[in-house]
């Protein structure tokens, strides 16, 4: 696995050249992918250009956002999946080999068995479009119960449940990003990573949470730096990627304010030791 | 429908012979079984005799509980339902229809489809098992978020996902039991009961709920009778019975200590009043 | 139910025009649209007046096909989605209120749950798309075994089975074209249709089959005029359709190339009095 | 992975003691259990004993009959599942780590998703109270089209459906049958064992198909000695074994009713060393 630096995850922001400069400067092996960056360096030629730049300055690519809405609409949803191959081929010429959404982990109306058939229509569908440009999709599942248990019925809020509607979609290059923060909230420990193999892992987020408050009180926008208060088993969520062998990113992804407030250096050169060591 | 005498749910208790002489002296229009007494006449002409003294009376009968466990581990289920069709032979000697159990809302290892497959196995076999003997089962799904957000699983907890349990084991005589405090505290209306088939209801509850709280933060042991404070709409749940034709017993089940430390009479005159002023 | 003219279903062909004449002369109350006329009309307005003018006849609609290949791969699939609602504004726009499509019944690589799954997730999108426009979908079942049994994994090739599909899609626009043919070849009878409502049936065909072989060597392609060879019980089939209260369209759909042959007034006079008869 | 000597499968029979010294003289790894013999050895500690003189004499067991119908009516099902524990405690004691059962691949009046529900339901009971006595259970799929087209709904009748089948259970102890004339017959190749692990596969036959017909054509109760007639690929079938890293029993089940007229020690020879060639 290798660090990768995503200032969106950090509530920071700086042009996509600068970004890569600072990613060689504080020794992450990767970092997000701009896709506007990308698309306005103009024909596939271009866009295969600046992606062989990245990887010349020792880079590799965290994980796109995928473009699509996978609770939208019919008709949006409809809209976005057509649009969906013009985005590919900007990733696939950059060398992008994977894209990310999140389940959104309750719903009003929707009974979870509704709900699932909506999403497994929808993820076939988005996967096997990806599958055509050789990407991968990585689903995030969201764990804090302060957010499943705000609707009427509850959806996917655990690595499990992630795991079945993967598998009921049939598709192969669909994974799971996992973030230590929700695997914590969702009352998962070490066991429940163990079998987990690197081909079902797309991507890997490490956060720690705040101490003040229990598992079951936790607040998905309110998070901490890995390895800062202890409240998450850190050294055993990562055990958990080596036995499967991970190779992908890493990243952290706080939500904390506060960042933006700091030297942008003192917050990478943070943020870069914190997930060297967690990587070990 | 009929208005139904269920000490048990009243938090009262009497023999049968002096429950029996409690409804028909307070109007009811049917009376809740005592399988230990039925079973206690003897043989199956002595059952048969007892239950037709019921009748005789005027009473009808509510619905029996299902002295199976659907969550049972495997071995004390594989007992319970071996030993069912000796209860069900007192049940139907009796002429009691009906059997009814609730449904568990959480689990806090099965994932709602694990669970899922786990309710549709047994209940596959329990319907069969009454099916021989000619018995429905009504199952009562449990509303309050207090209840059902307690592990980490959340599972049934509204009509629409027990009428989709019902009909994902197929069975022709499995049916819903109803009542106004889950339908108030699952978020549901009388839209929810529109298209509702008396064939779908086996038994229905009418409680209140008390006024100095929010619907999520309703206890499930704690309600009150019927029409008392008003929070719930007790019109638009009967028009919801009376629209789908529903024939079967309505009962009360408010869960207050206080009813045990009143006259008896009193208690049930009140209750009977109700019951039929809902009825109508 | 009315008697609808689908000339393409005879082996026949007119033009638009001289379709809905011999729909008129020969008192048939409903003809096949005919999209691509349609569309040629130009703009809503002129769509809509083509619409009209069809009903001032006294003619309804039959169903037009659904312009979508529900197993298509996911990028050919994809196109036509998204190319979908620019044919159902026409649709709509002529007063057409529903489209059909069939069920593939086998598949040589996908198991059933996985054929399954795949026809859920683009019927679920597809119904929506639908919705959005006010149109119903249809679904022919295939029933002959000589078809089912050709590949790996025979798949949907039953009213029962179509009825499933159609319930997980949670769908409240999409039902079942009913054909005698198929009814008799997946070894159904007028039991099968107790219970069926308007509501579930889009479209009805009606078929006789061949006396020369069994049921299980019934070929698709390979049928007879209603009411020929007396192989299928057409009474008990109508006699399901009336129960059912159904209102939609009956055509004739014979794949009997001999009926290119004759003056097409014989045939449509002789299809006439033959739906006329079945309709009673 | 090691022979097995099913007398039974060869259509052949003889004494437990007597097969015991038939499987040691002819160099099986393995012999079938013969439950009633070790059932009247009387208490667990003679059972045991018996159990213990087999492994002493260098033999392991092949998988037991599952004396379960899986598809039987539901009084059947549960008097044949409240009578289990009984025989598992023989089972047990004698030290025999698995049952066996197969899958009907057909039903006339459930479609796949009905008889989906029934299968799923009784084996999860029954997969539940063998994992309370330690032991696995294997399923065998039947994949002949003149057997599973023979009914209106054709079932499990391939490697895939039956994979899929366990998972839907969550069952952790129940595995497959592989049998290569059911592997041919559902036209499967050396690719659809790619990726099985050993902990999938409870017991293995071997058998080749006779090379007078076409593999459609195939009869469930006709086949041949494996390495016969070079219909089946035996190579591709086993290098699957390998590369799964197999460690069960492997016999062979060909019904042939000449064998029985043949000398037994010629039959046994013959096929040990068949089984042991395979196996290599």
């Amino acid at each position: 696995m290798y660090s990768n630096l995503s200032l969106g995850a950090l509530g920071l922001s700086a042009d996509f050249p600068t970004a890569v400069e600072l990613a060689v400067k504080h020794g992450f092996g990767g970092l997000d992918p701009d896709i506007g960056h990308l698309a306005a360096q103009g024909d596939q030629g271009a866009i295969r250009e600046a992606g062989a730049a990245v990887a010349e300055r020792g880079l590799r690519w965290g994980v796109a956002g995928l473009p699509v809405d996978l609770t939208a609409p019919a008709a949006e949803f409809t809209t976005q999946i057509s649009d969906l191959p013009a985005t590919l081929d900007v990733l696939t010429a950059a060398g992008i080999p994977s894209v990310g959404t999140w389940v959104r982990p309750m719903h009003d109306a929707l009974t979870y068995r509704r709900n699932w058939v909506l999403h497994v229509s929808r993820l076939s569908l988005v996967a096997e479009v990806l599958a055509d440009a050789g990407l991968r999709l990585g689903l995030e599942y969201v764990g804090p119960k302060t957010f499943w248990s705000t609707e009427r019925f509850p959806f996917i809020h655990s690595l499990s449940e992630v795991r079945e509607l993967i598998a009921d979609t049939g598709a192969a290059n669909v994974g799971v990003i996992l973030d230590s923060f929700h695997w914590y909230t969702a009352g998962e420990t070490a066991t429940d990573l163990v079998g987990l193999r690197d081909a079902e892992i797309v991507s890997v987020d490490i956060n720690d949470a705040p101490d003040d408050r229990d598992r079951d009180e936790q607040l998905d926008l309110d998070r901490r730096l890995p390895a800062t208060t202890g409240v998450i088993d850190l050294a055993g969520f990562m055990t958990g990627l080596r036995d499967a062998g991970y190779t992908g990113p890493v990243k952290v992804e706080p939500f904390l304010t506060s960042l933006s407030e700091q030297p942008i250096d003192d917050v990478l050169a943070d943020v870069s030791s914190r997930l060297d060591a967690a990587i070990g």
